[in-house]
């Protein structure tokens, strides 16, 4: 687990290439303080080009967490900096944040009654440590989870009242399940934190596996 | 869904007989506003007369909110007084609060690489409305939800950290899913915020039911 290493992992600077604030609040729940420098990727990848919508979450997640270490003084005098994006994925095709309240509605109507995925792709990548491989690029942990959610029968009201209320508009799917859209939600499988944007559990073990190998562990020397 | 009945409920005197900040949250995330009086109700059930922790949470989660209706000023002329409680069970045991720190460590230990079931139960009491069986007490909506949460393998370290934390102390279980508890969850499955100590989209449905029946559509009259 993390905890145990919180101690160390105070004295790292950690950045968050997210503007997203529920991912701040996750990363600040675990006892981690971070620095947000949002990312300017313009999250352009070709989704098609990918085998599975959790590969191109990651694909995202790794641009945006590359793009503020290389490119801004925070991101590059940084210990860990963390890139995540999150998609839904619905009969086979990839729901991102609506374009308006039209396409809101559109994807809330699809989703209602119906179980779908949610997968949020995490890049790990630690400016100060090169890659064995590639020699010049720093070193990247990369990962994706999966998260069923299934959805109540919604009523057309209830659709249109939730888009009225603005919460679904910076959203993939077009919905919030820590606000009202989680009483949306009859129930999930697998991580909660995942659908929020954010795979708590598997990023412990993660940066906790970065610690036990020894990548994390040195006093901030910058 | 309770969304577009947000304009009628918004005119409702609500009262939640809870303490629980998480439980407050989560109603004000459903855009309700409720006005906290805590029951002093001293929970103090016997669990063993009851067929399952859920009955439990029930009996409990009613005493709460009917001790507000009846006795507190505040409660007494409420539209709805809510009650809830939640325990988790492991092995048949039901694990409530923590008594000590050494009693935190063994239920957490207990916890460790298993699956778990939390049980929140609701009780949603209407002081105005009189049960038409029981003529002299008001009507009462009360519900269970069950949630399996699946937790990961627990070092002692870890375990002692997160107890330094303060978090178990006050939460069933010992653990809190929505703090530093929630990077100890692999994964669940149900309602995320039953763990939280409030089953939201239960809480919708039967409030959406209450409304469509006639229980809470006049406006507040007193």
């Amino acid at each position: 687990m993390l905890i145990q290493h919180l101690p160390l992992l105070s004295k790292k600077h950690i950045v968050l290439a997210s503007a997203s604030p529920r991912r701040a609040e996750l990363l600040q729940g675990l006892g981690l303080k971070a620095t947000i420098v949002p990312s300017t990727f313009a999250e352009n990848l070709e989704i098609s080009s990918f085998p599975c919508p959790g590969d191109y979450a990651v694909a995202t997640a790794k641009e945006k967490a590359l793009e503020v270490s290389l490119h801004s003084h925070n991101g590059g005098l940084a210990d860990l900096v963390i890139g995540a994006d999150t998609v839904v994925e619905l009969d086979g095709r990839v729901l991102e944040k609506p374009s308006d309240a039209e396409d809101a509605f559109r994807m809330l109507s699809n989703l209602s009654g119906r179980q779908h995925k949610v997968y949020t792709g995490v890049s790990l990548v630690l400016p100060k440590v090169r890659d064995s491989v590639v020699g010049r690029q720093p070193f990247v942990r990369a990962f994706w989870e999966e998260t069923k959610v299934e959805f109540a029968m919604l009523e057309s009201e209830a659709i249109r009242a939730y888009i009225a209320s603005g919460e679904p508009m910076d959203k993939a799917g077009a919905y919030g399940i820590q606000g009202i859209g989680g009483s949306f939600v009859k129930g999930v499988q697998g991580c909660y934190f995942n659908v929020m944007g954010f795979p708590v559990h598997r990023f412990s073990e993660e940066v906790n596996s970065l610690i036990t190998a020894g990548y994390l562990n040195h006093a901030f020397d910058v």
